[in-house]
């Protein structure tokens, strides 16, 4: 029953990978937005966004790379490891498993989101449940911060973890990459979820907020806060870009070629190369290829 | 003085481990429930749970595979991983650890449980102690989506563990299967424990319930909530198999064979896939070779 | 200039050892007290006190073995892996790099620590600052289960931390033990500290006492809880030696020999079998042969 | 366009490392001020730095050793692991990177802070701001105090970050240098900083406090407390050296001599000797040859 189609299983993987990142997060926002922080605060949910990236990444990074994330995959076609055809599929594919769990997320949460709100599904107020999916600004923040952060978060995104799986750089090792993403997903929402929520993601935003728009927020998820919902959809594209170019630049190009692993050298020396700057099995090297995160 | 039957050894594997895993974690529900939050919040019974895992696992899994869980146990049956006769022997071995490590925690806390509770044990008001021990639904949330709540926790559960130690997926380093196993229990304890509790482990909830039936605080902790007990019992049960299911069908049939290792290739790449691909001693093989969450 | 006797080396890695422990726990106590929880929480001591069990034992694990416990030292006499002779020793050093850190500790929050007191050093009362060092009950708790408390902390201590390093088990990576060992000191901390916090240490506890006596908290630091000071240094003891030996009846008797390494396979297999059952340079096993926790 | 220059590569990545470290402190530190910890608390504060130095020495050790810290670059001169000629470059190269970073968390969170400072940056009060910059001490405590805990600080942090990476102790994993280091951090900023906020980093503090003197926080940056700056300037350059020292006299020489890996063995064990005891590739040896942290 094996898919043959290479794109297929790639979009299932990254339909199932955003699947599982958003049902930990959101389900996190609605146990702490719904319990009054009594079952938890701002930081669990950040902690919940990390540990479903670290277990996203797990699931489908053999199947489609764990991009999890358009910007991400923009970037790794900028980079020139996805193919640029992928761009939509993959995207497409984020952006729905995001829907999916946010649906999921409803159903679980229903009862306690209907007693939290009282029945009124909205995007203001005190009672506001809007939040516990998609990403909202504070008042108090321009447009331009605000576009500006996002940028500012994605691009520090892609720069902290390109390095990770850069052999030519000193990388994590391969089957730890997960938790240290994650770790670093963390960090970001730890210090730059402050003026409009840390998307850095264009799907984790994108799906949920076309979920509230069809169960019962309404239009407002759109409109609010002068259409905010553009910022998220765009300042990470143009931020994993930017974080990418910068790691290029400042770091990438100046570090030592990989040696070339077919001269000929002492066996035992040889070995110890692989073993340390590969960690990769051939498999991987086939999966991974173009988007080992 | 070795004990020499298989499912012997197995039985008091899972009855230690799955004593580990009640002692750290109920413990700490009577450390931030008995001293008002001054001494831990809400995270820190997630967290301790989440080490309770860790060190269940590092203790046991050599021994029985370590699946603390009879909805895992179960599922390791689905999976043609456990044989179906050991599947009672698990789930007993696995209440009986978790009923002796409520009545080791009331020991411990005793005292200051007296204190809190004013020396009514009851499951009802503030000064309620029987969450401590086993979990209990808040009162807005409905039946079924409690049971839902559960199906989708166990189904998480399985969804994001199986890849860690899949061959043919990108696992996770074998003996760092357990601190990342915990992650992955943190991360869903942190988002779906405020309907009901997260117990998504039969046993870690029968077995509490039992203790607390037997030490005093009476029938209500099995009538209150409409006989929500069977709930934790169930669902689980449901959830695992879904998650395992859902894993096969959207990952694992789609993965690449594993390479026969016994081709002839060049000796060099054949001992890096199996250090790569592997991570196994020949001893692990032996004894997780059905169970090795 | 290096030591040549192995002892004083010994004794030299486990003052430091204990030394750099009791700094991180102390101060996170004295910054949690003196701050009046603005600058971390209960958590953040547990936490620090973590840390510090890790940067412990990967500075002095190849010297000593990082006991930092007479507990520990204890157990792994009965275990036949510290000669009796120098349990002393060891023991002393640890209580001596406690004494130091405290010191130290008072040294850095003498002004905070005054202005908190109100320049009284005291056991009891709001302002009491005693605690920062030595560990207290509550009042409610009696001897018994103070005494139970320390027993079972301490057990759990042994019992999860002895298969971590254990070759017939599925142990952790060597590399690796010090930040596992500290996750499983992290959760004791978490669920065993609300009655009498847990010291399950008798250094950890002498130590700051001693300190406290000598700096001018008076003998109150002895007297108080009618005589509490001596639970945290006997029941650790007896709880050690009792983990142990759960450990060895429950588990370690009934794993499977390791394979005589000596015996002719496949030079392959042997070589895998080598790297992941063993996981220890030859220094390694010179240094840690006895006490590698 | 690879630079040829390799201080100038270093110079690079000493920048862009700092430069990611305090965005992730820095930011942090105003999210949870101008959020008034609703969306974090000190303890986010000191995650966020940690995870900062994990993603910051992923960056750009293989470039320039990611010492980040003119404390830690002074000590490897010490050491004899860094050429005194480099020592300037490094340390400006690190203030350069931490102003920059100062000026881009400014921007990120210019809204929030003119709104929580009601538009008046300043240092005093409840609405100040220039402590989500630079460091500042508490009222009570003195300098002698302040400057002792800058000391102890730092050499807490070089006594336990020196083991992490010495061959001839037992180390930690190569590739997982950055999480272990980072862990140290965190426990240092939860243990020691409640007197003067445990800058550890001359870098760390004279970048930001730059920055906020130029960007409108007036010249009581470095006024205020009695000229207080100085003190995260000199006093960890003094501990830094020495907690080096100490882990000299008290550890390392006493540690067995490496075995000279090209005496004849068996091939067997030779490898794997070097594969425990180094975790080195050769690139590695090249690069991070005197600074790999």
């Amino acid at each position: 029953m094996k898919v043959k189609n290479e794109l297929a299983r790639q979009v299932m993987g990254e339909i199932l990978g955003t699947f599982v990142l958003l049902v930990f997060g959101c389900a996190a926002a609605a146990q702490v937005k719904t319990s009054r922080e009594t079952k938890g605060q701002f930081l669990s949910v950040n902690m919940a966004f990390s540990v479903g990236v670290m277990s996203a990444m797990y699931l489908c990074r053999a199947v489609s790379g764990a991009h999890l994330n358009p910007a991400v995959s923009l970037s790794f076609c900028v980079l020139g490891d996805l193919a640029w055809i992928k761009l939509l599929p993959y995207s497409l594919a984020q952006i729905l498993g995001a829907y999916l769990a946010s649906g999921l997320v409803y159903l679980i949460y229903h009862d306690a989101i209907m007693e939290f709100s009282g029945g009124i599904l909205t995007v203001f107020g005190p009672n506001e449940t809007a939040s516990i999916f998609a990403t909202y600004p504070t008042d108090v923040v321009s447009v331009q911060t605000n576009f500006l952060d996002q940028v500012v978060g994605t691009a520090m995104l892609m720069l902290c973890i390109l390095p990770l799986n850069d052999k030519r750089n000193a990388p994590a090792p391969e089957a730890l990459l997960p938790p240290i993403v994650a770790t670093v997903v963390l960090g970001i929402s730890m210090s730059m979820s402050a003026n409009c929520g840390a998307a850095i993601n264009p799907a984790r935003d994108l799906g949920p907020r076309l979920f509230t728009f069809t169960a019962g927020w309404g239009t407002e998820v759109f409109t609010c806060y002068d259409y905010f919902f553009w910022i998220p959809l765009v300042a990470p594209l143009v931020g994993g870009v930017l974080g990418s170019i910068i790691y290029l630049v400042f770091i990438q190009w100046h570090l030592p070629e990989l040696e070339d692993e077919s001269e000929p050298e002492s066996e035992e020396i040889k070995e110890q190369t692989k073993e340390q700057m590969e960690h990769n099995s051939k498999k991987d090297e086939l999966y991974l290829k173009m988007s080992s995160i």
